[in-house]
């Protein structure tokens, strides 16, 4: 695989692949005293099973999966035979449903409610794990067809059900970073004073899609003060000579997501621009060099917090250090304090500090990483890090 | 308004019209015996406040209603400032919440705990109405925040919370109805024969955009055996001479929904493919006439699906006969057995019967309906039912 090429193929991931998966969630929930686990449309769904509905409706549709148990997926009459051409297909059972039908008076029986008893209520019944992104309707349906069972969101059950990924994974992570380098490479080369935000951020939309993502998730033009509200998007501000500029882009490649940030200068910055950047770089730096395997991911965040800290600007650090990615651009486990797990070999996440000074200006420096077998890290994104200076 | 003018303009909503919205929410809630309404984001936020954030993640935002009490809308921190942005922003406090902490303990104290008790599980605490698509993760932390407090869904409680459609919102479904019109009346003209489902819905999709629609959510192309799977989008198959086309198609213009189903042939129909044609048209007719106020929802399917089973073809009628449409082109009421909502003056919603033949042909009309204050109905397409002949 050659990561600088746009045109390149992975092969598709097999039956084999999502039945591997299914029966490895159905053991991890097993293994935390769960009966069952019910996997909503959205990314749990696609990386189980590689099916995407073509909407998310009020229609249920529910991957019900146990230990010892045929995966099934529950779908609706109408959607049946887009499901039955999903690569997991062939290694679940589809159980249909009409509408007018109970979809959750189909769905409970498959739910063991002999399965070991939750956890401090013990009002007895079994505990199952759902989707975060399940629709609470259906949650409040099966909480009705099953009033004996208690729920648990599979982010706090299961957290590390995607987290971990594979080298098959990790190539198409490499690649959607790869691609997201390129497209910075060239957005340095556009116009930016005198334009809009949007006319930038459409320009990097346009470059993502043309070194091979299939889909753009968010392209964060954050010009002068617009930079300092970290969620801002792109508006209409025509960027002005002096301005800073966040760049923060990402989307899927191949299934896979990508995400980086970099924030340039419109023109020679003040002392104080090109201090505060060279803060945010340090405290990059030094969130990466804490990645190990074993270290919590709360670590993670300390270790770049402190530096922008300790320089006085940590009240101007104003969210969480990082992110996963997997087959979606944002998704558990979070950099952030309070966060025990362990970072493991593969798990692949983001590294973005920040600093906002509101009315002014913001810097953000970001790239995917992960911790490696070897005990080391490695990074996905590898363009400098260093301010650059665009017209 | 010109219904044909693709540029024309109307007047966004204001703040008073988001109050109105929300105060007319909280009183149904409070007439319906809820404690209050906790609103996610999606279609329930977009039409109560007008605020839509940029991507919905396991970060909680919920607006909070009870009557009597002002308006809380619940966002983290990061998004505080989009929100505050909103056309209903004014009418609303905004809460917010930063990383770390825990934004159900924040949540709360804002639902009422002393309000009416819920209903037949009678353990006493307070029932709150909760929007559909609201995250499973969520709902957990609610309920785990509030242990005595029952919940359901919003469409269960107040199912006509977005359903019957004011003067100006009429005006955008038929804006948005005629613009459908209009893309059907090009489609028409291009070329089917030789060419790919995908291709034609490209052509739909343009259509759709160059007639006013900011959103395209769906373009069915079902050729020849792929009409009839109901389900089916657009695909590879190339349209040959003979096949029958469903043409399913809809987005948003102006903030509110189009939907509308035409089957056309590409050039001359056998007698059966007439025949199928013919009766589906006539069980569209007879829904829209089942339409008037006071009727239930479940009579304009049965008039419909009547006209079908009676010619032998029942079977073959595999989904409901319609849908609400509003801020979303898919939403409660539905017109399904077992629905005894009335239908009032001002709901819109689809009547779309079909007939599926496997591995054949399918045949779909759809128009978008409402009940008038008069006593009678109205549609939102008016291009012709009779069968089209394309090349």
């Amino acid at each position: 695989m050659s990561s600088t090429d746009p045109t390149e193929e992975f092969v598709p991931f097999t039956t084999d692949d999502y039945r591997a998966r299914m029966a490895r969630a159905a053991e991890s929930a097993a293994g935390a005293g769960l009966a069952g686990v019910l996997v909503a449309p959205g990314p749990d769904l696609v990386y189980l099973t590689g099916y995407q509905p073509t909407a998310i409706t009020e229609r249920l549709t529910v991957l019900v999966l146990a230990a010892g148990r045929e995966p099934v997926l529950v779908v609706p009459t109408l959607e049946a035979p887009d499901a039955a051409k999903a690569p997991g297909a062939a290694a679940l059972t589809l159980r249909d449903w009409t509408d007018g039908k109970d979809p959750y008076a189909l769905t409970a029986p498959l739910l063991d409610a002999s399965g070991p008893p939750h956890g401090p209520e013990g009002a007895g019944g079994s505990r199952i794990g759902i989707s975060d992104n399940a629709w609470a309707m259906h949650l409040l349906g099966l909480q009705k067809a099953l009033p004996d069972t208690s729920y648990v969101s599979l982010t706090e059950a299961l957290p590390m059900l995607r987290a971990v990924k594979d080298a098959h994974e990790l190539a198409r992570i490499a690649a959607a970073g790869a691609a997201a380098d390129q497209a910075y490479g060239e957005i340095l080369k556009v116009r930016f004073a005198g334009r809009k935000e949007t006319d930038v951020a459409a320009d990097l939309a346009a470059l993502l899609l043309g070194f091979g993502h299939s889909q753009v998730d968010f392209t964060v033009v954050g010009s002068g003060p617009n930079g300092a509200n970290p969620h801002h998007e792109a508006g209409d501000r025509v960027i002005e000579r002096g301005d800073m500029v966040v760049l923060d882009f990402g989307g899927l490649k191949h299934g896979y997501g990508s995400d980086t940030t970099r924030t340039v200068h419109v023109g020679e910055p003040t002392d104080e621009e090109r201090r505060v950047h060279d803060l945010v770089r340090e405290a990059q730096q030094a969130g990466f060099e804490a990645v190990r395997p074993g270290v919590a991911c709360q670590e993670v965040d300390r270790a770049a917090r402190k530096v922008i800290a300790d320089a006085g600007y940590g009240e101007h650090f104003i969210h969480r250090t990082g992110h996963g990615i997997g087959v979606t651009t944002h998704e558990p486990p979070y950099m952030i304090e309070g966060e025990e797990l362990p970072v493991v070999p593969g798990m692949c996440f983001s590294i973005e500090p920040g600093v906002y000074l509101p009315g002014r200006f913001g810097v953000r420096i970001e790239d995917i990483v992960t911790a490696t077998e070897d005990g080391g890290r490695r990074r996905f994104n590898n363009t400098p890090h260093e301010m650059a200076i665009v017209e």
